[in-house]
């Protein structure tokens, strides 16, 4: 498996009028989440565009366990659990600092494509990042 | 089953550097429909909200088939399958006009708490609105 | 001088947990009211990009004279009031349907450059729409 | 002057079609900045509106001088001033890491309200963190 942990620190514009952060928002810290990941594996997502390799998400699911609101510090805990075939899965679990409870978690499928959209192999360079970061759980 | 169609139209705003809708987005593009549809019902959910009625999202799932871009006319349409016991289903299927394709499905779980995150049973007045609506498929 | 009126209901996600619209969700509403006016000219933002025309906003100007929240439906006054130069300034005033105390004012400027960013004068079928729709005060 | 630096990662949402951050997400990224600034002096926003003291916007300007895109590394500077009266006004500038050309500049001014909306004077704690770290230019 491969994991990551971001932190992030939830601002205004994430809230809404309950003063929780909005639903739609974890899919933002979940893609922040998981551009930092793919940083610390070295292969940033900018550069994989670069090499006209694309992730679109094909699907996004999350559960909310919790709430949480303006400046709370948010940890993400990122994980490639399966090494990906044709799709690759990135699961996320959303905690407070220094709270044990999952206030959500979810996870996002994608596709590896080319800018004009069809679909290709997940890239050997993009294997390799995995193989050379992957521990046994 | 209730249903009920909402158009709208992607601003630049929505797009992401691909070219495509955002996928977070859409699950903003699905609070839409769901506020129009209870509209339709004649119980705006802003009425709720200032009965102490809220219904938060506990779970949210897209899966994506394919893009929407700037200045497309979305249609959604949304349904509620399933009467409401303790927690409330809605779903959505993402049009573009004139096109049968889905674009992007998906659907929303809510419970149903007071202002003070106290879960309480759906209220009377939301299960007659559903009732008085109510379509057999 | 160019005028145009927009529609649109507040979504939740666009109140934060003041209760209130978020200041930079106008910026949001501008653009969204500003591409109604260009389509209302037959010359649809989308259109102007693919013939390699960019109008990106080199300046933004609000203030907020009252307040906005859920469900409310907003009008937005959209005007040009000088013809463009080199640049253009498009200038926005926010109401709730019903009540003429304007909750919004504003401004964007822009400027006319190509996909690369090079500066470029405004194309003649962008000063042929204005000048065909244009109206003393 | 109070003066703060905060520094931040470009996310994928933040981008438009154009492949540049949206003009609407900087006064997010401002927000983010502020609330930084308030905190380095002690005085995080959360703790005011526990108070009972509110700085909505209520003027926003924004002069766009050069761009910035996905996993960029921004910095913004934010400083305060002039000592505040009945509004307070906080200055913006953005720099990508490591360069020093500025890629957007602008200010916020912000009034004083209780949750009910009536205007108050800045209240004494506001005014004493300001001059516990207000340096002489």
């Amino acid at each position: 498996m491969i994991s990551n942990r971001f932190d992030l620190r939830v601002i205004y514009a994430d809230t809404d009028m309950m003063g929780r952060v909005y639903y739609g928002k974890y899919l933002e810290y979940f893609e922040a989440a998981r551009s930092h990941m793919l940083r610390a594996i070295n292969l940033p997502y900018s550069e994989l565009e670069k090499m006209g390799v694309f992730l679109p998400v094909i699907e996004a699911h999350c559960e909310y366990k919790g709430a949480a609101t303006f400046e709370d510090n948010l940890i993400i805990h990122t994980s490639i659990n399966q090494f990906p075939k044709a799709k690759i899965r990135i699961d996320y679990k959303v905690f407070k600092d220094g709270n044990e409870a999952v206030i959500a978690k979810g996870y996002t499928v994608h596709s590896f494509i080319k800018k004009t959209g069809q679909p290709i192999r997940p890239p050997k360079i993009f294997l390799d990042a995995l193989k050379n970061h992957w521990v046994e759980e």
